[in-house]
């Protein structure tokens, strides 16, 4: 038995109303040989920098030839275009405003195509639902073996949207300062600074000795696991997305740092 | 490979418990070879205006022969009918009190008959989950190919429970008044004016023409997309749905709307 | 056709990020010939006693050889152990911190194995995320037949952890004692006492002469339905989990027990 292509949903359409299933249904409509999987709808509204680091922290897990169809589009009616990307033998189906930009940034891209020719939508395209109406039929008919090459016009990467996504940055006086990017439903605090810049800024030292202040907590060292420190406690910890993130054993991140402060700053004892 | 059956499943089940998961044991104990779907659980509680409106928007999406489950259901255990309906090659299993009142009054319904016989129901019924003790196991027997005339006697259209569902009207000096029947995750207020109800309205003159009234918004002409207008700015939109939707674009049109005004009217400049 | 392994998922992982769906990725790699069943991923965090009541009230309605994954895991990364159980044609995967309570106190345990060998888990090991790098292959690995005893050890039930579980209990004077021990979607209160207790109480007596009372709620008799009684009106019905739950017909029971109190007494009239 042939094994299904997978198509990944990530949307920001929440779950109330019928949007993420209508895509399934029209996908289905289409190609009934294909296993849809919900990455996540409930991205924040138009958060284009949260998309992306979804993105980023998820395509990898899913088996190759995976289609991964980002509808985080404020744009949706105007004038964005939306393009296909094939990079380490994925496809990514995404409106061209930025959801994309670590794979852009990090990633060998293969190939770019705009997604232009209507031969692969719904008959009627509506303003408001590209998700339906573009996104859900285009991504149907790649699934079933259409070429790239047949969505629209060859892209360079010059050609898209780029976006400036925050870095982490050494400061002249040694310390490295970040940010938190993002907070989970455990409430712990994802920054952007990554596995290697971290371990850039450790170099031959020992991680119990970085001393991490984030609006009024400090945390000292780096521990490996959340029950590292007592029930209750600080911590931080190289968290499944390869990044920094600030948690607290058991509790919730977000209701220990004082005025909702972002910039975290790490130094070496 | 043979494409399997769809079963859609619509609910105000929400998703914190197993409510929904159980049900696809059910269908999935029953026959393993079906397609299950969430539209979604997330409907507001017993309310079956929202059910009826949603059954409406979606089912024409998905594949011919699908079958749509409706449970939102507050008459459970009580005296309530449960019936299935066949309509433009689609069924739907619901309780019988309006959750399918748009495709009685404006579709060709095909056959109708009372979910009656218990063969096909769970071994033990309990009196407050028919969902997954009666719909889950009819749906999967359906979808294995059992024939409608065999879960009870037929009925017509004149034995089913009927609803009011509010629809716009023209008053005596020419202006259009509908009314609020919906929000969506983004804050789109949903009007009972559809396209057509729109365009009789409108005639020969221009969409710009129409001036939109809704609770202290005042909206000049109807847009094509929600970036017609800037960021932040309210808009008319004929939304996916087919209906006029009050829009902020990229923002939540219920934060711009006083008092929670409902009632909507249109005038022709 | 041969139909598919079901492997469900609980956790309490939330729908907003991408935990849940990165589960699917990694199992869908592995074996793309399982049918994934969302039974929730909205568990209170970190609540196991809710983990076992969910796990306990929706397993057999499940295809017989399903795989329950259950991640409720605050103490991942730390000491405790990964298990795999074979109880009544199910399979859980489990950690070992209580959530199988209630399959382990009740039910026909026909063995358990630890979860040790490496050799089934994505070959990177993170200490935050085991649903991803230990639990979500080890169960694809099951699904394709690979048996418990690779696994790891066999464990006695002796050698595994077990927690506490409300009990109900006969008072001196005659009177039943139980507790709310959960509250679903509906704003149900689900009670620890089940069919048997409640049987055992009334004995020969007429269940419409118990008598509940619960903070500031005085409820006479059991009813068979939520409708048995006035629309807002409070009714004790034994339901689809099998134990007493307090309800309001078409209304929150939480918003009508005063003090977020828990204890429920019964007394026969």
């Amino acid at each position: 038995m042939k094994t299904k292509r997978v198509i990944t949903l990530l949307t920001d359409f929440g779950l109330e109303d019928e949007y993420a299933g209508v895509m399934k249904g029209v996908i289905l409509s289409i190609n009934g040989e294909v296993e849809i999987v919900d990455v996540t709808h409930q991205l924040r509204r138009h958060d284009i920098v949260q998309a992306a680091l979804v993105v980023e922290s998820s395509f990898r897990y899913f088996p190759p030839d995976s289609i991964h169809v980002v509808v985080v589009d404020p744009g949706v009616g105007g004038k964005r275009n939306i393009i296909c990307a094939a990079s380490e033998g994925h496809y990514f189906l995404v409106p061209d405003n930025g959801v994309l930009e670590f794979i852009l940034a990090r990633r060998k891209v293969d190939c770019i195509h705009a997604v232009t020719d209507p031969a692969r939508f719904l008959r009627e395209v509506s303003a408001t639902f590209h998700g339906r109406d573009i996104f859900a039929p285009v991504a149907a008919h790649l699934a079933g073996g259409l070429s790239m090459s047949r969505l629209g016009n060859a892209l360079t990467l010059e050609e898209l949207v780029r976006i400036d996504l925050p870095t982490a940055r050494r400061l002249s006086d040694g310390r490295l300062l970040g940010t938190v990017v993002s907070v989970d439903h455990f409430g712990n605090l994802i920054t952007n600074i990554d596995r290697d810049t971290l371990g850039a800024f450790i170099g031959e030292r020992d991680p119990a000795d970085v001393n991490i202040r984030l609006g009024g907590l400090h945390i000292a060292g780096i521990s490996t696991a959340y029950n590292a420190v007592p029930e209750g406690g600080p911590l931080a910890v190289v968290g499944s997305k390869n990044r920094l993130e600030i948690s607290i054993n058991q509790g919730d991140a977000r209701t220990k740092v004082k005025g909702d402060e972002k910039e975290v700053t790490l130094t070496l004892r």
